[in-house]
Formats: C-alpha cells, sequence, structure tokens
C-alpha cells in the first residue's frame, strides 16, 4: 500500500508547525510511525563546515548520510522534480504517513490552517483541501471545519481520511 | 543492477576522509553519481534546536525533512539492522557508487588505508579487503597494492572493480 502523504498549508504564522507538532506527537502515540516534510526557501543548515560528512559532500558527493548511535543526517541534492508524493515514494514506503508542512502549490491533499488572528480567508482553493483547521465557528464553507484547538479531533479526522485513502490506493 | 558498495576502512588518522574527498571528487568528475555513508560513534550535529524540522522529529516523527531550494536534509532514527548493503538498497538504488567510511567490522568489500606513520600492520584480515592503498612499497600481502598518494591509480582500480561487480551481480 502506497504511504499516504497529507499536507497542511496555510499563511505564514497560521500556527502550521505548532499543529504539526501536535499531530505528530499525537498519531506517533497511537503507533502511527510517522515521517515529515517542510519545505523551505532558506537552505537548511548543513553539517558543521570541515566535519568528514560535510567534507564528503563539498567533495562532490549527491548524497552524504552519517550514521551515528541514534540518529542518523542526510544531506543530499535537491531535485527540484522530486515533490513530496515522489519523496514519499523514495524515502518513506515503509511509513504510515507522512505529514507534510509546505509545498501548497503542489497538488495532492491538504488541510489548511485559518487562525483568524492572521487571515479571516483561505489561501487555498476549497476544492484542493480535505479540511479547514480554524478557531472560526461561523465559516460557511464546502470543505468540513475542524477545530484548530482541538487535536484530538483533527487527529481523528486524519485517521479517517487515511483508511479511506488506504482503501482508495 | 543493484549500486555497487565500497568501504573504505583503516586505522583512526589513517587518512580515511581524506582520500574519501579525493575518490568523491574524482569519481564525481568522471560522471558518477556518488553517495557516501559514514559511520560515526558520535551522534551527528542535529538540526538547529527550535527550527521546525527539529520540532517535527522532537514531536516523535521517526524522519524528519526538510527541503531547501538546492540542498535537503534529512533526519532519521537509526535502525541498528540498516547495514550499508541495506540503507544502500533503501536510500540509494539510483546511484552509481557508494562509498563507505568505517563500519569495519560489517561484511562487504573493503579498500584498507594503511599510512606508515599510523600503523605497519593492516587492520582488517586481508581476505576482507579487494586491496590496500599504502605508502609502503614493500609489503607482502595476498591482494592488491594501490598507491595511497596516487588517486588516479585508485580511482582506475574501484571502476575496473565496479565494472566486475557489475558483471557478477
Amino acid at each position: 500500500m502506497t504511504t499516504p502523504v497529507l499536507s497542511l498549508v496555510g499563511y505564514s504564522n497560521s500556527g502550521k508547525t505548532t499543529l504539526m507538532e501536535k499531530l505528530v506527537s499525537g498519531l506517533t502515540a497511537k503507533g502511527l510511525r510517522i515521517a515529515t516534510i517542510k519545505h523551505s526557501h532558506h537552505q537548511p543548515e548543513m553539517d558543521r563546515p570541515g566535519k568528514d560528512s560535510w567534507r564528503h559532500k563539498q567533495a562532490g558527493a549527491s548524497t552524504s548520510l552519517l550514521v551515528g548511535p541514534e540518529k542518523m543526517l542526510m544531506v543530499s541534492d535537491v531535485d527540484e522534480s522530486l515533490n513530496p508524493q515522489l519523496l514519499t515514494e523514495r524515502l518513506f514506503a515503509d511509513y504510515d504517513l507522512v505529514l507534510v508542512e509546505g509545498y501548497a502549490s503542489v497538488p495532492g491533499p491538504k488541510i489548511e490552517v485559518l487562525r483568524s488572528e492572521r487571515s479571516q480567508t483561505l489561501r487555498c482553493t476549497s476544492d484542493e483541501l480535505i479540511a479547514v483547521a480554524t478557531d472560526m465557528a461561523d465559516l460557511d464553507l464546502a470543505v468540513p471545519l475542524l477545530d484548530l484547538n482541538d487535536t484530538t479531533a483533527i487527529i481523528d479526522f486524519i485517521l479517517q481520511w487515511k483508511s479511506r485513502a488506504g482503501e482508495g490506493i
């Protein structure tokens, strides 16, 4: 079965990362093996200059992987064609769920985080969204509304979506 | 075809990382797509505390992947059963060659770096080795000797081994 991929989108400062943390934590507590993908317009912090794996990468390796006792760290060149779905097929075939932050313009199932303090209107068109997680009660939208502050309800919704996605795939 | 995996082993301070740099650089210049794996007894430098991908990992994700404009950085939990061969099958199926530094005790083809200043005797038994890269001319060993300072010759040897490995696999 293909690993389901779900993106959290929303304006900057809408609270995407905070919700990601809560979802990862809650879903991991339920025994799911989760990978996350975050898209950034900034270059990620590299491994420290002068360290061995940094030296391998600098010498021209497309990927440098440093394996420690508990964690491993991989630095790779980015292939622009690798969207979250393709990255998941390549890297996360044996995960239960991949949660994505960003990649708003890439097609795929999305939950938009809409926090009233930041914006009153959606960033994405509603046909892209499987739900909107918001602190506003009176929105009139064609997609399910989830209470941004009720992580349990959001997790239940994601698990239901995941089991339907599993059937459909 | 399975991606060939070749390990550089040797005592600490034998010059493994320096040779890795030269090999990666020379093989990349010949158009090969190289990945490197380095085994360390120290925990790798994590992404900076407080950054989004660090927060995803801290929240319990097994893997956190941060994709920037040119580089992507992945932090994963280590599965102890994943030796270089299995890591390669999972991550580097479409690479031309994986060069490994360390993992001296894991079976697989190896070149030992033996620098006279550091040690006069091999660390590995010679039946594990496809060659010894050394600055000593008068060694009597049952494996091919390569001049540690002649990167071109070492690269040619690796390419010949790689083409034989490719046929045999």
